[in-house]
């Protein structure tokens, strides 16, 4: 018997009926003879509604307290959980963070999971019961509740069925969501996007990292580092989905799995800076210091001065104007140019690695389009392009032409989805 | 510096405005210098709601699911409660039932304390932080948590306080409610009902399971046990309401209290049935086996035959009425009689223990009035009398009344209540 962990997220389960249909697939599963986990998220808008209690009160509540009021959203869920479970005939038993040892850091809001006690869990097994676990939730060792921020259920699911060997045993970790696994491409943008059978932990995490919104990285990072295999499944829907696991032979074949854009970004330039030792680190202190995230950051030099340019959320660059300036400032020389209205267009696949002419193809169809590409930006498997925001749609479809991602039957017809397999197939261009 | 325990309900916490007018007053105690807990309910009507889903779900929740789904309700109320400290100045944790040991038994949903661990407060207040501590939770020897069940949150303050020494160190529980304080009858039903500066803790105990609302009698029963002052005030007003506490000699000196109406009651009596041992526990256990709460028991006896009665909630009847008839088939004789529309006026004080003549004026009043008395029953402080439920409202009203209960000053003038003690007063009327 196998263990099984299956997450559901909060559109899964926002209300009760759709808790009883997230139940009935644990109940499948727990039918079929094996050792089932639930992880579930809070219900639908209840996370939403927490913090809208907390801003009514303050607009710098205590992280603590925070991890203490957040948590129950989850609370309430595992318990409405084995409720139902309970009524379709099915022995279960809910644990918060607390109760099946989730241990974590004591970061609050963000904490990082320490150890699992994988005694609470064997325990329940042996009676027989489906254990439903709380997501998001855990407990440092002062005993506090802390929570573990963005991604944090997906977590949660992959932290539990590694502590649980869920790699080794043949078991599964299946993340049910509200769409039917990993496309090529965002399906909204790109009409004939793939659905994927299979993608590698490494192209996961670039796409995820790159705007593709399915999976947050942590959850797949946590996968990567256990070899846990991630099933991504639709919760409403029979279908397979996608199985995010490790790179295997085939996966070479294919130069790109997959494109991502990444929408609304600027770009800060500081040009003319001193290239003097400890200078990236006092400019990028002071961005770390108002809490911005920095996307890509490119910097080339021309003898003692240096460029130095990265993208930011658009909705940061005022902050990062103020960081900047500052930075200048200190350094006493140097220009700022900011631009807006950027967009992102990726390619990832761990191919790459092995094949030439991947740029190429990427470059020649966006200049084919007649899209002029600003930051270029590449990784071992991954090749980013800076566009411009009004293109970055047609970019995004583009390269998804260029590389042969699409779907080339017929692209409403859904019903020959499950058959697909992520095949090898001939790149348009190699130049 | 005394140790004050604050407790407010759900009502007072109602909304985020609300919880920062509680914990306004919170910040006033500390900024004395005192050491503070405040135990908070659920907000308002939250736990209706947390309710209404595990109802969605099923009809026979699972008693510690149901445990895991109702505390999430204080323990959202407990973080908003620091953070509208914080926000006022004052550093402040909160703590779950489990985070401050208060450990129960292994009933789920009406879990009894057995023990407070009081490092966990002495630690807090060492660092100089009121403690927010969750109402109505506890956890048992498993880890698991459990709840209180009704009246739990008072008397979650109660066991606090008397943890913490409050009864000897001078210190005070306070419970923040809705009403005034403890009367000397319902003031929506006896316009001229005055207020109580202090009552002891078994009069509040017959006059709340005689149907005063004020106080579960639960957690009067905690105060009684150790000897922890009560003071019942408005979470809105700064009167200083009134102190449930020990009897002292100059209360004896009062025959009556206060009086308390319970309407909607039924009586079930079996007539002519034997009166051999081992009857009345056959009979009860029937009706124990329907989980119905019966009220007052009377039995009298003719010779071998015995006849029994005994009164419950209205809604109750159809159940009971079931339990009887099989009751007196076991039996194979006897007779049952089902009354409807009846209601309970009872009186209490500590005084009547050493005076006579105070049932006399309770009848007289009645029977002035033209008020039928069908059952009769007392203690020795409290006598009840069932009369039909039309006219419940007006023997309230009379007996308060021959009593002299009420507030001779003008009815509407509140500015003069603070002032007022209670005194003894002559009795009206002592036949």
């Amino acid at each position: 018997m196998a263990v099984i962990v299956q997450k559901f997220g909060g559109t899964s389960v926002a209300d009760t009926q759709r808790i009883f249909r997230c139940a009935e697939r644990v109940a499948a599963a727990r039918r079929e003879g094996h050792d089932v986990v639930v992880v579930v998220s809070a219900m639908g808008h209840s996370t939403d509604q927490l913090i809208e209690l907390a801003e009514a009160i303050t607009t710098s509540p205590n992280p603590r307290e925070m991890d203490m009021l957040m948590s129950t959203g989850e609370q309430v869920s595992i318990a409405l959980m084995c409720m139902a479970l309970h009524k379709l005939g099915i022995d279960a038993v809910s644990m918060t963070g607390a109760q099946m040892g989730m241990r974590t850091d004591r970061a609050h809001m963000k904490a990082k999971i320490q150890g699992i006690e994988v005694e609470r869990f064997a325990r329940e097994f042996r009676r027989g019961r489906v254990v439903v676990a709380a997501g998001f939730q855990g407990v440092n060792d002062d005993g506090e509740i802390t929570t573990l921020g963005r991604g944090g259920s997906d977590t949660t699911a992959v932290a539990i069925a590694a502590a649980l060997g869920v790699g080794k045993s043949g078991g599964a970790c299946e993340i049910f969501t509200d769409v039917d696994g990993v496309y090529t491409a965002d399906p909204r943008i790109v009409k004939n996007a793939r659905k994927l059978n299979r993608i590698s932990f490494e192209e996961m995490l670039e796409l995820a990292s790159q705007g593709a919104g399915v999976m947050h990285s942590r959850a797949v990072q946590a996968g990567q580092k256990y070899d846990v295999p991630i099933y991504v499944r639709h919760a409403g829907k029979p279908d397979e989905g996608t199985i995010i696991c490790r790179e295997t032979d085939d996966m070479e074949e294919i130069l790109v799995a997959g494109c991502a854009l990444k929408r609304d970004l600027g770009r800060i330039s500081l040009r003319r800076i001193p290239n003097t030792p400890g200078v990236q680190g006092m400019i990028f202190s002071l961005i770390g210091a108002a809490n911005i995230i920095v996307d890509d950051i490119i910097q080339t030099t021309h003898g003692d001065s240096a460029s130095l340019s990265f993208t930011v959320d658009h909705g940061d660059l005022a902050d990062v104007k103020i960081a900047a300036d500052k930075a200048l400032e200190q350094l006493g020389s140097g220009e700022l140019a900011v631009e807006i209205g950027l967009a992102k267009v990726s390619v990832a696949g761990v191919g790459m690695r092995n094949h030439s002419g991947v740029a190429a193809t990427m470059f020649k169809a966006l200049g084919d389009a007649g899209i002029h590409i600003h930051n270029i930006t590449t990784s071992d498997i991954k090749i980013s392009c800076i566009v411009p925001k009004e293109h970055g749609e047609r970019a995004l479809q583009v390269v998804h032409d260029a590389f042969g991602l699409g779907d080339d039957s017929s692209e409403d017809d859904g019903a020959g989805e499950r058959e697909r397999r992520r095949e090898p197939r001939p790149m348009a261009r190699k130049t």
